[in-house]
């Protein structure tokens, strides 16, 4: 048994789903748990203690966006990313792959790693398994996530195969470099798009290397929901049970639903944080667009149920006005309550697999997120 | 003796300072007093219990800016302006004139009113004083302000006499429009340029009308500081003691002082918001801009003897980031700070007069700020 930074209790179970704690030096996660993305050093539009609030007790750092601006080593230097961004809670990394597919101009993808330009000014960069884990060493991520190639959702099985393998050997080397850091903890990514072969392949080769926890990778890139529950359907039967199941980038509120009754342990999504900056709000009716004027003289709060900052204080028709007016406080109030509601979802699904009835309240979430 | 909504108590004097407390229904105000701007129904980037915090007991908003957007109607259909923005200590509102000269276009001027173009919509909308006094009584304003005419610093001297024959007719108006409302009040505002004699004519004219407190309009339009605080020589010993004096859109940290040395109770100025949103921070050292390369890898707070979240939670290598990359964060932590700054340089000003040492502090402030 390998030194891990991570220890997860597993306090009840629901069909596939189980609800229990991850025990971190920094800090406990209830799981499931999502994770608000805090992709340049900050949860756009929120203090560190109004995520706090919210009930994060974990959040996402951008490899990519940090090691660009302001750069690991400068970090480093300033007493890591906890200091830096005052978050003295666990953070999770992401390695920056999936940015430079998504982000960067000119990549080139070797053997070696990848070379790319910078999306802010064009400089030229480069990351390897082994550069990737240093950023995230620099940083002092408490789970630090390996370098993967993510290939397209319109890509080929052949490609999506060859890909794989890359991705395999990079884990490899990803958790060579990541070497043993006590507290500190490293979780390998399974590939292989929507074959449920490949997938398994995946996860019984990352499970020969050994990492902390799982991630499925290479899903919420334009699948339909069929097709990525469908995947996790097929991979996660073949992920340890002791470990932490991580689904990258997911999701909508039914997504995250119907992949914790599936087994999955974590989440992260930039969705409440960027809905909210543009006036849109997550609420337990489904979605509301506050540009839209039939809330101009709405009275009512956001969700009467919430217990959020925007819910308590504030009207629909206040929000409306400082959506249309371009305040900052219209970004502050909607990602604010986003994120409670998203915690409180998770709350919730927690709740429900310790009562045994997590289908049901899967199905009435699936039932209000069906419209939008 | 008229019915007022305010009741000022001087507590002490230093030359022609004063320090004191103004008692109104929903709070007291400590003078010399701050009021940071809230022009659109939000004091930009923060939640009002943060404004709250930085000591903050009074806050401003623009009749232009409301009128426009969501409109005077809507907020009191809403429960008034407190309700509507979730502020509960007093709110003074400006008469929209100040914002018709400089914001609106093809704007027309008579006897009774202003007529204006919005610049959001170009729609057209026409201010007169009684419609100045009704749409602060529709917001649910603690203090109304008359509606007056901001001749350019660029004005002739019989422009200026012109204008502010104009502005006393129409604050006889506003006064009688603005009533009997028990618990709030209605200030006049003393205009004449930088004419000692128009000024002294107002403030004359302005207390036979008799007000609840007296503004000086027309300054911070671009005149030398040395202007300014000679027209408040001339003007100040014309205005009675008793009642609150207020000097409108002023200013810089040693404007300030300056003017609370010569007898000045209120003031309210986007300069700390502004400023903040535009990455400069106000310190007991000075100006700083975090934009500046300087700042990349400093860990020093900003202000190591402030007490705001920026100076508490995060280095000037953060600001510096955030700033960089455009984080609203930024806005926030900028804000807070600078409010915080401008709240306790009131705190210092107000301990001085009571100690009766302000003439020194006000020249040390001078001198920090000189160099800026």
């Amino acid at each position: 048994m390998q030194m891990t930074g991570l220890h997860l209790t597993i306090r009840a179970t629901d069909g596939a789903a189980r609800t229990g704690t991850i025990k971190m030096p920094r800090g406990e996660i209830l799981t499931p748990a999502f994770m608000p993305v805090g992709t340049a050093g900050s949860v756009k539009a929120m203090l560190p203690q109004q995520v706090r609030e919210t009930g994060a007790d974990v959040i996402l750092g951008n490899t990519y966006h940090l090691m660009l601006r302001p750069g690991a080593e400068r970090i480093a230097k300033l007493g890591g990313l906890h200091t830096f961004m005052a978050w003295h809670r666990p953070i999770l990394t992401d390695s920056g792959g999936f940015q430079v597919m998504s982000l960067s101009k000119l990549r080139k993808i070797t053997e070696e790693g990848v070379r790319f330009a910078s999306h802010i000014d064009g400089s030229e960069h480069f990351l390897s398994p082994e550069r990737a884990m240093e950023i995230q060493r620099l940083l002092g991520s408490d789970i630090h996530m390996v370098l993967d190639e993510c290939p397209a959702y319109s890509a080929t099985e052949a490609e999506i195969e060859k890909s794989l393998a890359l991705s395999m050997r990079w884990a490899k080397r990803s958790k060579a470099a990541f070497g043993e850091q006590p507290g500190h903890a490293c979780f390998g990514i399974v590939q292989g798009g929507v074959h449920p072969h490949l997938r398994r392949r995946s996860a019984e080769e990352l499970q020969e290397i050994d990492f902390d926890g799982y991630a499925l990778g290479g899903l919420a890139v334009g699948e339909p929901q069929t097709a990525m529950f469908g995947t996790l359907d097929a991979a996660v039967p073949h992920l340890p049970h002791g470990r932490p199941r991580y689904l990258m980038g997911v999701g909508k509120p039914d997504d995250i639903a119907g992949a914790v009754l599936r087994g999955i342990d974590m989440f992260d999504c930039v969705l409440p944080t960027r809905s909210g900056r543009n006036g849109q709000a997550f609420t337990r009716a489904g979605t509301l667009n506050l540009r839209n004027a039939c809330h101009a003289e709405d009275p009512a709060p956001l969700d009467p149920e919430c217990r959020c900052i925007a819910c308590t204080q504030f009207s629909r028709a206040y929000l409306h006005h400082v959506v249309k007016a371009k305040e900052i406080i219209a970004s502050m109030l909607l990602t604010a309550h986003n994120l409670t509601y998203y915690q409180d979802l998770m709350g919730s699904l927690r709740a429900a697999i310790s009562e045994g009835r997590l289908a049901q309240l899967v199905s009435q979430i699936a039932q209000v997120y069906a419209r939008d």
